[in-house]
């Protein structure tokens, strides 16, 4: 696959102020102390300085040390500061006032931009699901009878979700290979990567009451990118029958900026069209749908291994919430959902390597010649995407990178 | 089984200075307050408010209004604190001074004893699993081949965590009989309790460190009872391959106090023998082992229906931490895990109705009449337990109580 990517049509391009992301930093200076920031093109805005800057009404909700409280206010409130920071880096009147506010995006620490309160994983790619299907239960279907039926989904670990640019540290567990009479102890020999989509939840919900597609823009406030790395030895002995739990509980990886959907009108299309009729809280046949036209890139060392396109994913992120809430459980200001692998039909769309090895048998070679059947110790993992925007621009998400430091 | 429990012996006897459970609550006066609450008798000690009366150097700690700050602050400081507390309470010098603030039990508000980080959800009860394993996958081994090899586990719903006494609506969802084409959606007809034990991470542990079962009692605050609410034809139909998610995300409910490691000296006993070999990090042969002689009872609209044996789980609480941090995941203050459904060899000893009525198909005949295969609206479900204590005495959890609302 050629290394020319549509993402390096440069920052300027995938985050002007059609975009304006939201994150929390750092400064240098002030290393101790979290702001909120805005990326706009190579620089970062700090959000409440700006607004109390220009003597903004919103001066307090942006002036947290987090997003919480701004993601909690709900869709009216995301609406009114998206357009205040858009006229104060556009408009005339704020120019000079907010000027002094923005920093290189170079000079700033990112961290994690949400404090997450659960964590869910979804498994909404049909060619994910009957990839992997294939390769952890050759001798059964694929997929398993419900899929077509609900959108899979089960809880992660939300205390150990990292923001990008952390290491990543091999994990050890016990791993058993068929042939093996017993199980062993050992660093995992399968280390995956899985390119995923986030959904980052900002008003609550009342428990007991499901929350329905049509509800969707107004509990969820953004989109990240999400690496949930995998260990595949350790997975494949531990999770039947009550699912994965420390092959992938060591680490989830996420992108620094959440992407608010109001930036994502534009990439709105529809799903891939349904073969199995869908009970009534989960069908979108008369709702303007979400599929969302997200282009993923992975790459390895710099290299890219795939360019994944969300918008073949079978199930839409509006799917996921409706069916998590519809036993009545309720969202809290920062949950986070993610879309499980996102992996498309052709073989340079796939989301993990163990689609793009298959399982191992037919390692990716690198341009300096290496091979991979999974990564190795060093091994860079970099998960990039862009969204149509509206006139023809582009809406960026920045990246989810994180490194594979060797086993303790 | 008579009606008659060894629980009846009374507060005095089960919440003496030798129990001392913490708890948080707040008074009818001041409803919006929480405050840090010891049990003694049918009393319940506002600890901060006796510290400051006393002068105590921990009266910060147990001024917050959450748990949260002793439990981060680690065994030291736990020994400490519940050496000060028992002295003012039993000690002659402080007596007078903290009297005043000793609440009638009866007249607070009982509150989540912790804002719970992440919730994880153990399988170890070999009854249970056996039992469990018949009944969900009749056609294959009970036991799956790594059950005796490490204790199975996943992450459940944090945010749906709720203290005793909370009503829980019965669920709705996706569930297919084996012989409909497709599911239906409907209100769960298998709605079940499952009793388990629940162990409070107090100390953090540092990410890509495991945590040593010799490190149990250092991180572990405490231990409390969980009724783990399980809507068994939504599981049935949902959980494979990624394990439990809307069967169990509606609801789990917690009793309010924690009862300090520290109490259950007396308590420890040897877990059951193992017939396969463990690897190192969860073999127990050679520590003093952390099975705990915890008796369980379960009633429904007060008559009981089984007493749980804790101690006949196959797995203890520190080789469950073992096993959850080995990879690397790291513990946050407020993770709570819980043992999955306790359930002894006995048919009186069972810890859920899906095990007491095998499926539904030999229902439970109460008292006044009524049967039930699985739970009915109204029934209030509630687990208590009691420990060994020193020198003759016993420990009391108090109760996890639930009444099922109609579903919505």
């Amino acid at each position: 696959m050629p290394d020319v990517s549509p993402l390096d049509a440069g920052a300027a391009g995938l985050f002007g102020p059609h975009n304006l992301p939201y994150g929390v930093f750092a400064t240098a200076d002030d290393p101790g102390r979290g702001r909120i920031g805005v990326r706009i093109g190579d620089q970062v805005l700090d959000a409440g300085a700006a607004a109390r800057a220009v003597g903004s009404p919103d001066a307090g909700l942006l002036g947290h040390p987090t997003l919480g409280p701004l993601l909690a206010a709900g869709r009216p409130a995301w609406r009114r500061v998206r357009a205040a920071v858009a006229d104060w880096l556009t408009g005339a009147a704020h120019r000079d006032a907010v000027a002094p506010h923005l920093h290189p995006l170079s000079e700033v620490t990112l961290r994690l931009p949400i404090e997450v309160a659960d964590y869910v994983d979804f498994y909404a790619s049909e060619h994910h699901a009957t990839n992997a299907g294939r390769l952890f239960r050759p001798d059964g279907e694929a997929l398993p009878p419900n899929w077509k039926h609900l959108p899979i989904g089960y809880h992660g670990r939300a205390g150990t979700v990292v923001v990008s640019g952390t290491d990543v540290t091999r994990p050890s567990g016990q791993r058993k290979l068929p042939d093996d009479a017993s199980p062993v102890f050992a660093s995992s020999a399968r280390l995956d990567f899985e390119a995923e989509v986030g959904f980052v939840v900002g008003a609550p919900s009342v428990w007991g009451e499901p929350v329905a597609q049509g509800a969707f823009a107004d509990h969820v406030f953004g989109v990240c990118l999400v690496n949930d790395w995998s260990a595949r030895d350790i997975q494949a002995w531990e999770y039947q029958p009550l699912g994965p739990f420390l092959g992938k509980s060591f680490a989830t990886s996420v992108s620094p900026w959440v992407v608010p959907l109001d930036a994502l009108d534009a990439a709105r299309v529809a799903p891939p069209a349904r073969d199995t009729p869908l009970l009534p809280y989960l069908d979108d046949a008369d709702e303007q749908p979400w599929g969302l036209d997200l282009r993923l890139e992975i790459r390895i060392n710099g290299h890219v291994v795939s360019r994944p396109p969300f918008a073949t994913m079978y199930w839409t992120g509006a799917q996921m919430l409706a069916h998590m809430t519809v036993g009545g459980a309720s969202l809290r200001t920062g949950d986070l959902y993610a879309s499980g692998t996102v992996s498309g039909p052709r073989p340079d769309e796939l989301g993990c390597l163990l689609e793009l090895t298959r399982g191992g048998r037919t390692p990716l070679r690198l341009p300096d010649g290496t091979e991979r059947g999974f990564l190795a110790d060093g091994d860079e993992v970099s998960i990039t995407a862009w969204a149509p925007g509206r006139d023809g621009t582009r809406v960026g998400f920045g990246e989810v990178t994180g490194r594979v430091l060797p086993a303790r």
